[in-house]
């Protein structure tokens, strides 16, 4: 790691959109028509040998503005800060941003301003990888359990969680660290794909894909569920038919429903045998899953992906309203806010299998559950991290999937930088394809 | 009302900033130097003959500028609709708003685009009730409960408060109403004042304050806790002493607090015979809550001005987590999700405290309290709401307060519009004020 007296020099922004919606693909019953989009933060350092940090909040289209000015609003907590210091230490710079008292009033903790949170957050933990010369997942995994202990904002979940029985966590992970990676070097880390079961899709479709899933190594995929119970009943019929008996359907409504109407529309499935009902009912209702939970065993209740804090998580937990934790690497504050939930699943015993797709949340991710698998958890049984097949193509370090896993990332960093020329052709609106694209929509309207 | 075709052609918008922070009015535990602002929003129609509504997010200052963002972010969805429709359905909108699936992302109904969605409902509450030529409470305890009841988005609710169930309760409380609207005229509503129990102030400007507050009829105060607890016990005994025993003290910790520690520190002040804790812990914490209040006891529990939405206040009710529900007029989804609230609080039978305070929130809620009392409720049995004697001056339609009541507003309108003269100095950056201390600040340090 170089010494240096580098600051932060820029704190960079950038609104990135991609046209998903003129496909149907990332259709679900809550979210029909999602462009997308990365409101997308670089990191720079004043001395020339110090790479950029970067991180990115990922949101579906109208509204990366708003994100990008949240980002935007951090600026002056991140700039002229030493990159040694940030890089020894982020939950310094993740506790003075979640504790700006006047920022505060806007979440707290939540939403626009708490996922821009996470982006800064997840910047600094690339840049610190990258001058380690480790990918992410590593960088973690080889950290004394002291000090990551230190990156955890215990406020409001001593009553689940004590800095005593994190370190024991952590320190109880290492045992057979060192074997588990090169388990994960050599086989990766299974994945399951929700790329068959988008509510846009043909019967045929549906079928092919989810087929073709098997085929390609993957023993779970996923359906979105929700918008028309026929349709439900039929999809998961064909999709069961398509993956055989012993592959696991996973079902995911996106919230659609109220709690009773989640109870009935799950049992109303549950002759297809669904490995768990993820989102029944709004992330907020912590009570709401656990009812939900009680009524539709052995059908396991998974959620996460919108709970913003680790409050929420630690309800949850607390509740028993979940069988599954899902976390997402970019709607909470960052990489020390998911350090914290990976042990409350630890200390509850209960697995996590990432939320991923959209814009390099795969990229993202995977490091986490890597970390959970070589040092906390100490394994991958009842775990898998979701994968879609979106958008890959744009980061430098795109995810890499095998036989149905993971291939754990060798280069340094948190694999979160887009390429050059992405970023210059989906800059919204400026940017090549959307300057083209509002000169043919002019062109139709003239 | 006047017919009309009018469309609503401008939805304008303000960062407006008070320095309060160069005082000590407003410091708590968690917010040591506030300035209150407000994201300004004005719907404007193209009738000449049309007044404007006028709505607002609270926000505390930095960040207003993405606050605005966010409300900007809305317009598409209120430009060139009909006025006439828009008042006779505001709930139609306020759908539209919190279902757009794009920024429904970046809450969902949390933070900053939620607030963003109560500023611009509220704005439409605000034209409907100048239209009617009533304030807004009497619009509302006018209102036919079958079309109230269509106010209400129930999305999320249903496990514990029914369409046909909130119908009932809004029926039952029309009887009488008559009697209570009078009574209101008369008396007023009940306030309870904050503005001696700052962080800031001395134990002399407490004693004075309090007592001075009974002198001018005020049956509760409010006293920030939460810092250090010998502090505490300290101004505890002197507000004590200032009120004699017979008026309410009630406490508030603004999230200072873990569960164990909130549980601790409120037993340690218990001598003085406080009436609440309010936010005890983190908002999001409902099972916190509940085990704050089950351990506190007699010392009621109160909390939900950070609450962000009805299904908070739903599982704090569940969950029995609260005595007193504290709504707040710009922190959810404007009036019609606080109507849900009120109803869900009339339901299980819990008395609506409302948070104000910050810019303009008392001349807002107040009508949210007397809807409350005159038609459904019916009582201002253990009921009040918070009064801060700040910045009322800048409102066309201030708050006035005799003998510890809000008098009944009885202008047209939702009482938001600030004076112009008060937008144009307060307008960040570019207004007179800070213009001038702008240069004011460059003059020390050139």
């Amino acid at each position: 790691m170089p010494a240096t007296d580098a600051r932060i020099a820029a704190v960079d922004t950038y609104d990135i959109r991609f046209p998903t919606s003129r496909e149907l693909d990332g259709s679900d019953a809550m979210n029909p028509d999602p462009d997308y989009s990365a409101a997308y933060v670089v990191l720079r350092a004043d001395g020339p040998a110090e790479p950029a940090g970067h991180g990115f909040a990922f949101t579906i289209g109208r509204g990366n503005d708003v994100q990008v000015a949240a980002i935007h609003a951090l600026r002056h907590h991140v700039l002229g800060r030493s990159v040694a210091d940030l890089c020894a230490d982020p939950g310094a710079l993740y506790r003075d941003l979640t504790s700006d008292s006047q920022l505060r009033w806007l979440g707290p903790e939540k939403g626009v301003m708490h996922m821009a949170i996470g982006a800064v957050v997840n910047a600094v933990w690339d840049l610190a990888a990258r001058r380690a010369g480790k990918p992410l997942w590593r960088l973690l995994a080889d950290a004394e359990p002291e000090w990551l202990t230190t990156q955890i904002d215990f406020r409001y979940l001593t009553d689940a969680l004590t800095p005593d029985e994190a370190l024991d966590l952590l320190r109880r992970g290492r045992k057979g660290a060192a074997e588990r990676t090169g388990d994960l070097l050599a086989t990766g880390y299974p994945a399951y794909t929700t790329s068959p079961g988008w509510l846009g899709y043909d019967d045929t479709k549906l079928a092919r894909l989810a087929a073709g899933a098997v085929a390609d190594g993957f023993r779970q995929i996923k359906l979105k569920v929700g918008a028309d119970l026929d349709d439900d009943v039929r999809r998961c019929r064909v999709a069961r038919a398509a993956v055989g008996p012993d592959v696991r359907l996973a079902l995911d409504a996106n919230q659609r429903w109220d709690v009773p109407e989640a109870i009935r529309w799950t049992n109303a499935l549950a002759e297809f045998d669904p490995y768990w009902i993820e989102e029944p009912t709004s992330p907020d209702d912590v009570l709401g899953h656990a009812a939900v939970r009680r009524a539709v065993a052995p059908v396991k209740v998974a959620t996460g992906e919108h709970a913003h804090n680790r409050v929420v998580f630690k309800q949850l937990l607390q509740a028993g309203a979940v069988d599954i934790v899902q976390i997402d690497a970019a709607r909470v504050g960052g990489v020390n806010e998911n350090l914290a939930i990976l042990l409350l699943a630890a200390k509850y015993g209960v697995p996590v299998c990432p939320h991923a797709g959209g814009v390099g949340l795969c990229e993202l991710v995977q490091h986490l559950a890597m970390f959970d698998y070589v040092a906390l958890s100490g394994t991958t049984e009842d775990r898998v991290v979701e994968y879609v097949d979106h958008l890959h193509d744009h980061f430098l370090d795109p995810v890499v999937i095998r036989e149905g896993h993971y291939a754990a990332p060798t280069a340094p960093g948190f694999s979160a930088a887009l390429r050059p020329e992405s970023i210059a052709r989906y800059t919204y609106p400026g940017g090549a394809f959307w300057a083209a694209d509002a000169e043919r929509t002019e062109g139709r309207t003239a």
